[in-house]
């Protein structure tokens, strides 16, 4: 793929500091990044937002907003989308959350979800920021994420504007699905793709199966199928690079992105 | 749920030999059994299917054929069949298989499948043997099955003789999917529900994600929905509990067993 549409997702290489990852990026030549709230507000929002202002970064997007079905939802998702401003992205990315004892069945906690989006989404608006659902694999509908294929993110989506609401396609998630596909043709005539993010899927996942996103080329996903479908529904915009791999973490930061970035341009 | 309709897959109390799970099924009035090929050849399969008939047990279903995409899946499914005519059970439950070097993208395997289930339908269906597709959850789709949804499975079986080729409703593998319970009646309506197999879901998965399987009530699934959902769909045949759960095995397997049977009951 084109090093233009590059943007390294921050958790991937999350051992490396917030300064070095910039640097190397610019030493790279990789244009964009996605930020993550913890190791940002470590470093400091405003900081963080200077620092990549400076070095001419694109913040592709700002993981993340969601967690819907949980207490406090409101004043954290504010609070996200305020520093997403601040940072100078126009995406939040959602992780909309599982089942609680006060939403204990995925109905009611779909339900939730939308009803909280559109408590947000003029909020958002008004700071510029658009809300971008992701369906997480549904291995994780239980505990994390509630919304587990890009139909149900779209019909999600589809209750408010599309400036405002739409989706993130992740590979990771969704590779599975056969029905993914005209769901990503859907989303790009509408306007509804807001981010689109790479993984590979290797096996055997590891426990509690969150750090086991397989580099680029390593795993069972035709990742290049999956950007010609996202470039014939439309989407011209940045993809982004995001693995939660606990053997990437272990080895030097700097290595894995390079590595990173080499698996991105043979896509 | 009714005791009548209960039948205890072997692989739940995997740690109890065939002949003590046959006795204490007696004992506890449980009226049917799913069997495993692997431990019915170890006991011998006509021995193994005296004992089982000497006992008034039925055989509700044989795990499993399938692994299509597999060199010398041919041999082994009709090793299945064969099996399973001697056993006196009518059902043969199919894993598919997932992505191999001859089969490494999905829609190549899915054909594959589907070509291979042809090929075995008629062979089963003159020994009185029904093959029954299980869609597995979508986290076992590169490894173990490519059909990941109810509808996919369907789909597939719908190329065949109702009584030929059905699905395998198990909840485990489909309770996340909002789309499932619009298959669930097109099965029933067409009497393509072979099996119908309860498990519950429980977080943290782990490593691998083959032996997390729940007792029933210990997790996230609403049984009750799934149970009223197949009535409706005119399902009247056994309700089969099969876990896999690294914490069960290690147990006394007669307390497992009783402590399924109520459990059973409970839902």
């Amino acid at each position: 793929m084109n090093p233009d549409r590059f943007s390294i997702n921050q958790m991937t290489v999350r051992q490396l500091a917030l300064p070095d990852l910039v640097a190397h990026c610019v030493r790279l030549g990789i244009p964009g990044v996605g930020l993550w709230r913890e190791p940002v507000q470590e470093y400091g929002v405003a900081a963080a937002a200077d620092l990549v202002r400076d070095a001419g970064l694109t913040v592709t997007t700002l993981c993340r907003g969601g967690f819907f079905t949980s207490d406090g939802w409101e004043a954290e998702n504010r609070a996200a989308i305020d520093e997403a401003a601040t940072l100078g992205t126009d995406t939040v990315v959602l992780v909309s959350g599982g089942l609680t004892p006060a939403y204990p069945d995925l109905p009611s906690a779909r339900a939730r979800i939308t009803e909280a989006i559109g408590a947000l989404a003029p909020y958002a608006a008004e700071r510029g920021i658009r809300l971008a659902i992701e369906p997480l694999h549904p291995m994780y509908a239980a505990d994390r994420c509630a919304v587990s294929t890009l139909d149900q993110a779209l019909t999600i989506a589809e209750h408010f504007p599309a400036d405002q609401v739409g989706v993130v396609v992740d590979t990771y998630h969704l590779w599975w699905d056969d029905r993914a596909p005209a769901a990503v043709e859907r989303a790009g005539a509408a306007g509804r793709v807001h981010s689109f993010q790479l993984a590979d899927w290797t096996t055997p996942l590891p426990a509690g199966v969150l750090n086991g996103r397989g580099q680029l080329g390593d795993g069972a996903i035709d990742l290049r199928a999956w950007a010609d479908l996202l470039e014939k529904a439309g989407w011209t915009g940045p993809v982004e690079v995001e693995l939660f791999n606990d053997a990437l973490w272990a080895r030097d930061g700097v290595e894995v992105l390079e590595e990173t970035l080499e698996a991105f341009l043979e896509v």
